[in-house]
């Protein structure tokens, strides 16, 4: 691993721009952070070790990242589509594209990924701090978009629309945990969401 | 860890009684099960760790838990309650009674032991394996009680009782394995269950 703060000595290396990220900066160190957790896994990612790949300072790391874990969850995240879901017109059918998309991603390398740090996070506490900021993050749009059919004037007045986003994201995780994501989406949506809308 | 199968041959160990347990031998070699996964974890568990520690044969270890993973899963079951679940005559009451049950056990050692169990699971496949044979023994299980309210002719006929089972189990797995095992019970049931009886 060399030596420590090797890498914010070296000559060459890419700079911030002050507060704003530098796009080309992170490009590269999200591409060092894939590809140390490529060759080695995710037990190979060090801040020191993303920094010096990168040719970048660790400072610069730790500020957009404050902890590896950060980092792991935005290699993961990196290649999402970031057009949303679908507006199906039904809550069954929006539930239906959260659960399809997630598991085509999830058939990505990048679900191996997910897997990987859902399990270090069961030992690691700053490991599973930085997973459960972004669990919130998740649930919050899952909660955003069920919340479109509570627009509509069509969800149940009583049921909390987090408990119900809760729900969702529980499927989906037990999916991919059990290495099941042939799963049907319509039929795992369908049971989740009777009786949550008026209409639905 | 010794040299390999010197285990089998010391003096004074247990022995099995053909096919059937011998129960003091079944008692010994759980307890040593346990005992090493308390003292070094799950990594610590091998068959012959727990073969010399219980003074029994390898062999006889392995006729009743033909892998490390369904021994593991044996020492995480071992103190729950055999006597099922309560009927409380409504489907709501009877899956907030198998999420309140499931979450105090998990408080206990035991959801941590399943917690790195799971954990695992993800790079372990023979581990896998045990963990999805368990699974499905416990959705089994879980099927059958919501079944009883299928038998009332009280469920939805278009929904596969399985899936409801799947559902109340993903919830579960999410909350041990983001830590949150002090949710409401009867709070999760009801928006899990909500459209699932005729009268729930």
């Amino acid at each position: 691993m060399a030596k420590s703060d090797g890498g914010d000595a070296c000559a060459g290396k890419r700079g911030s721009i002050g507060a704003r990220r530098n796009p080309a900066t992170e490009v590269a160190i999200l591409d060092a952070a894939g590809a140390i957790v490529d060759e080695g896994g995710i037990g190979a990612l060090t801040m020191e070790a993303v920094a010096r790949r990168a040719r970048a300072g660790k400072a610069t790391v730790y500020r957009w990242w404050p902890t590896r874990g950060a980092l792991l969850l935005a290699v993961y995240e990196r290649q999402k589509q970031t057009d949303g879901y679908p507006d199906t017109g039904t809550l069954e059918g929006d539930m239906a594209a959260v659960l399809r998309l997630l598991f085509a991603y999830w058939k990505r390398p990048e679900g191996a990924l997910f897997r990987h740090i859902v399990a270090a996070a069961q030992s690691d506490p700053e490991l599973a701090e930085a997973l459960e900021t972004f669990r919130k993050e998740r649930l919050a749009s899952l909660t955003e978009v069920i919340g479109r059919t509570a627009a509509r004037g069509e969800l149940a007045q009583d049921l909390p629309v987090a408990d119900m986003a809760r729900a969702v994201m529980a499927m989906a995780w037990l999916h991919l945990l059990t290495g099941q994501l042939d799963a049907d989406p319509v039929a795992l949506a369908r049971v989740l969401v009777r009786g949550w809308g008026h209409t639905a």
